[in-house]
């Protein structure tokens, strides 16, 4: 037997230590891996749902002021122009400028109604904004996991090169990386946990705590806001008094109009064109009106609300739950690895048959002893 | 050298031999597993989208029908009791009576042009049946995958057992296993793959599709459909004239039910009771109409299409391409699999130190070569 043909029980130990490992390095943070990419787009899910609610929601809003405001301004310019004109054309007969003055006062009356239907004026809380800083917060957060995971990925696949190839520098180096990774991933589960505990505690009972928060930031009266976030028989519509009597006061418009149209035409010829610009100016009213209801009620805006919970308490949570299953799992795998790769390294053979090609280091200790060895057969 | 001690080279070789396997066999179908189940609860998510979808499109129009009727018979029994009531009492003032049966005609009115905005009753397709139907296929989809992912984690799991133990039979079960999996592989990329080019065909442009076959299966008149497919500012509300004029009755019946009451209450004590009733009755219907103008506003069935439609064409279809990429990947790495294991299985040494106790069948060849090499010694 020739001094460097090596025991076979000898040769087989480095192969059967390396089953272990690869098995707790490529298994364990393998699955971890998959559920940490998994739980991070569940979370990035559940936020973009959030921040897409928040949204929708502001779009509703800025809706409603904007077909108030319009639907003001129509009427206001109809009081102004085509009920002034036809007051003036109507002046010789007193009860036809009596019912213009009547139509002139319903018009201004449903604009006044109408107006106090905007109330999310003047609030300085924007839901473009909280979506924005959402947004901004989860871009970096979704960033961080991902390198956090392909970083686990390298240093599972290095440690196992390392292995496979038995080259003490890259072990060495993992090493290292697996320290460091070990002490990312105990300080993800920490904040994983803080976040899951404080997120499911809010998700206990959420529409309280957002119901006291948004009246302190924004100011409105409890009812709207009830309204808005419970949306269920028992909380009636605050907008309701408001959108009767402005209903009431358009319908007595048109039955004034219809009125006027039938006794003025016949005689006063220039009140036609006033009239029927007035009749299309209601019509238009009233679709915008109808449009309001729509806007104002609460199912559109109480969807968005339940939209933004579910995508928080359930994705969001849930994705948490799975990060921190990952957090947990490449902890444990790394700590293992900690444990067990200066054993492996003391298996290492001191001088190995299939080596890698990068240590031919002339310097190499065991390189020099070589060369002594085939200088002295020569 | 005894003829037992293998030469180092060869008992190196199955260990390097092993590596490439390991690679192949862990690697890829692991992230190709990790893909799957990625892809797999992608589609999910996507299905159940469009299954909630559809619910609450469904729940949207069984309450605009449920109060429609509920409005149109609280309006016939009043027509009925109070202001039948209401006549009688009145019967002796004759412009009293006249306003009263004014009162009962716009009543009756209101409830004609209410009546026609139940118009989902008596439509044949329900969206609860296609959502039951969709979840019942998705459901079996979802068990298939997971089960074939199983499968194949299984397959790989026990191939790298058989190459680490160097187990004959395990690596020949496996083999058989492998090509089945790679049959069901690639059979599932076709499905996928026809599945994946009719729903991008059909999500490139949905809306004229559905609209048609929309209007075949409820045969409802495409002013409708359009007005819910499309909500926008082109497509005017089909509802709008007969919204308008249920208004209009209904506001003039306020303004008759005002007027009687300032007439008729001092002089006829017994016309109270009814004519407040009546005043109950109005506000509620009012209450309900502003509800019924919220629910047939485009908005909200319109977004239950907009979510089924991003269900269907993001999530569902991102999902499907990731189960795509899964099989593709199972396919190559069992493929490859299945290539190289009867070359790693004439690897095998021909008896080994290291056998796992599985092997311990006294009708072994290699066993009984051994018994008689043990006896020849004795």
């Amino acid at each position: 037997m020739g001094p460097r043909v090596p025991h076979p029980e000898e040769a087989a130990s480095p192969g059967a230590a390396l089953l272990p490992f690869s098995w707790a390095g490529n298994g364990a943070p393998g699955a971890g891996i998959g559920i940490g990419f998994y739980g991070n787009s569940e979370t990035s899910d559940g936020v973009s749902q959030l921040s897409s609610a928040l949204l929708h929601a502001n779009h509703t809003l800025s809706t409603i002021d904007d077909v108030v405001l319009e639907t003001v301004e129509r009427l206001g310019e109809a009081v102004k122009t085509e009920l002034t004109t036809l007051e003036e054309v109507l002046s010789v007969r007193m009860e036809l400028v009596a019912a213009t003055r009547g139509a002139r006062r319903q018009a201004e009356a449903a604009a006044q109604y109408l107006q106090g239907l905007a109330f999310w004026q003047g609030v300085s809380l924007s839901p473009v904004q909280v979506a924005e800083d959402v947004t901004f917060v989860e871009e970096y957060r979704w960033l961080a996991y991902v390198l956090l995971l392909l970083l686990v990925l390298l240093v599972c696949l290095f440690t196992l090169l390392g292995l496979a190839k038995q080259s003490k520098w890259l072990v060495v180096v993992m090493t290292a990386m697996s320290l460091l990774v070990l002490v990312l991933s105990w300080g993800s589960v920490g904040l994983e946990a803080a976040t899951a505990v404080g997120l499911s505690d809010f998700c206990s009972n959420p529409d309280t705590y957002v119901l006291n928060l948004t009246q302190e930031e924004t100011g409105l009266s409890s009812d709207i806001l009830s309204y808005y976030f419970l949306c269920n028989q028992a909380v009636s519509n605050p907008f309701q008094q408001r959108l009767t009597l402005s209903q009431r006061a358009l319908a007595s418009i048109h039955s004034q109009l219809q009125g006027l149209e039938r006794e003025a035409i016949p005689q006063f010829s220039a009140a036609q064109k006033p009239l029927l610009s007035l009749e299309e100016t209601l019509n238009v009213t009233e679709r915008s009106f109808h449009q309001l209801v729509a806007l104002l009620h609460c199912r559109s805006l109480h969807k968005d609300y339940g939209s933004a919970l579910r995508g928080l308490c359930e994705d969001a949570l849930e994705g948490l739950l799975f990060l921190m299953l990952f957090s947990l799992l490449s902890a444990g795998a790394l700590a293992t690895t900690l444990c067990s790769l200066p054993r492996a390294w003391a298996l290492f053979p001191p001088s190995d048959d299939y080596d890698d090609t990068d240590d031919d280091d002339p310097f190499n200790p065991q390189e020099s002893k070589r060369f002594v060895q085939w200088q002295s057969s020569i």
